[in-house]
């Protein structure tokens, strides 16, 4: 019996200029994943776990083909085994086809995680809700932003419950004892414990249609780990309250219509962690200064999208001029660029039975 | 010739959890300021600046009566002055029936400052938008979380613009030398500049009305300036973060119909302001931990109003035993208390003519 089925999860802009580590934009680009479960197929390949993986899209000349290795299905062996299930049904096959840039500010391991548990809840027939599956990503990444995004769509803002010392046993378990070494380890049998119910929050504003997101990808990555090693580890009482202030006021500005650029140009300004990530991304500081509401109508905002080197820019006309004046700053700078222009995906991620 | 007219402005509780510096709340419990400006009338009491003030109510035994020295006349001269007009008309008579307990976290000299620059305004004839006079308030009170709920009304964040280097040197300016001296000095003849255009902007948001505030409000008072002495110039970014995660969810939490209150009671929590405050107030962690939506059928938050000792609890039901919880916890540490149950004050300060 041959079982077939389609994940498919969004790229993802977080930050937003204020919300560092809050808040998340699912855009309309996806990562999509073509399983086949069919016990008589058989592949040249092996795999410990029974997946055979295939790949084609952003990053399929380095992303790891074995299912040990390869973050999607990492993920899903881990929720597998929190459920007492060892491995992959034999003869799957899973196929991804990723147009999301690696290391760009897109969310793309994010979408990754989401896929992994998505694919182990329908693998493991488990039938888990998005916000149970969301417990499962967030015990893999701490930072919610990105995550909450790609999972339930639109624009989003998380907090992560501030967990007891019994939970926080628990996630310590998991990734480093249940996945598979990277090398390919034996299966220790062990069954770690479930994630603690409900350690993420969130709520999805309601995003103000006329407004699209243009964004421009620099052909360079930043990891997140040296976007993160750059920023402070204390911030002033003022730096910390101009952040709030323009927070508090962006989510909702963002629902208005007509949206109100006045408004939102200064309330995406930021703090927190723009302000330390310009030596990590050459141009930064004169992009954001020089794209303005008032230089370019239309234009209601514009940030660092996630870690960078992305830029996101908000607006509701004008899409090509702004993108245009962004690449060329870039290209002064010697980077080449692509853009784009989004809708959001409102909707998040999706299972579609084939 | 003799006019009339009469300026309420409403109390206000400030921060609502991690919105430290951002949110306010008005609250219907109005300052209301009489005020009558005939010529023929006469007065035993003198007046330097023409204004003859009587005072009921809260801080009737210490509020000073001379124009020179009460908050509400001093700003509506500083708003006079700026506009070229030097004192009050002979014969102004302005009459303060104030509801709002000084020092308690419930705006009222917030209040007194914005009912200065109305008062200001409309003895002025100066035609200002509420926005405009927003401006004049925050010359005067650089944090907008009152000062914007008792304009504006309902339930508002704000941010402060950054000001430019031209724009500071004019905030340096007014009070200290446009304003009567304390002791009643000479008037300069200085004609200050009007502030600069735009100091704060504020978004209100749809406040959901199930929800009532409760304020429990004890018997003594901290100073702004105490409260604002006890906390860090600096905070870990986790700390921040925390605020940042909360403080997004909640604007947006408070509109939602009906209200969630697991996702609320979570996201009132701070790690910024309240922490530090307890030194100040007894038995405020005990308080805040101990009423929960969990012992507490209907409630949905609990935080520190403003700079406190006030308590704002939110709740949709059982306010008398949310409230009377919260009041035995400060008898227990020897503290009398009162309280109420407030609506919001939606619509903010009013000027009737009479």
């Amino acid at each position: 019996m041959s079982r077939k089925f389609e994940i498919s999860v969004p790229a993802s802009s977080a930050n937003i200029g204020p919300g560092f580590d809050v808040l998340g934009l699912a855009l309309a680009k996806f990562l999509v994943i073509n399983v086949e479960i069919d016990s008589s197929k058989t592949s040249d390949r092996k795999d410990p776990n029974n997946c055979i993986i295939t790949y084609e899209g952003e990053g399929a000349d380095g992303v790891p083909l074995d299912s040990d290795h390869n973050l999607v299905t990492r993920v899903a062996l881990y929720v597998l085994r929190c459920n007492g299930i060892r491995s992959f049904p034999s003869g799957t096959f899973v196929h991804v086809n990723n147009p999301i840039p690696l290391g760009r500010g897109l969310g793309s391991s994010g979408a990754a995680v989401v896929a992994g548990v998505m694919l182990g809840n329908e693998v493991g027939k488990l039938g888990f809700s998005k916000q149970r599956m969301l417990d499962y990503c967030l015990m893999i990444e701490r930072h919610p932003d990105n995550i909450t995004a790609a999972m339930m769509g639109g624009f989003v803002g998380s907090y992560l419950r501030e967990l007891s010392a019994a939970d926080l046993e628990r996630v310590e378990i998991p990734l480093a004892e249940v996945l598979p070494e990277p090398a390919g380890g034996r299966d220790t049998g062990l069954v770690p414990p479930e994630p603690p119910l409900n350690i993420g929050h969130h709520i999805k504003y309601d995003w103000c249609r006329e407004i699209k997101a243009i964004v421009v990808i620099p052909n360079f990555e930043v990891s997140t780990a040296s976007a993160r090693g750059v920023l402070p580890t204390a911030y002033t009482a003022s730096d910390m309250i101009f952040n709030l202030q323009r927070l508090a006021v962006l989510t909702t500005a963002l629902t208005r219509s007509p949206p109100q650029a006045d408004l939102i140009y200064q309330a995406m300004q930021d703090k927190v962690h723009q302000p330390y990530r310009k030596t990590l991304i050459p141009g930064l500081p004169e992009i954001l200064a020089s794209v303005t509401p008032k230089t370019h109508e239309g234009l209601l905002g514009i940030c660092l999208s996630g870690a960078g080197p992305t830029i996101l820019a908000l607006a509701t006309d004008n899409f090509e001029t702004i993108a245009k004046e962004i690449v060329s700053r870039f290209n002064k700078e010697g980077i080449d660029c692509r853009w784009e222009v989004q809708e959001l995906a409102y909707d998040g991620s999706n299972v579609k039975q084939l």
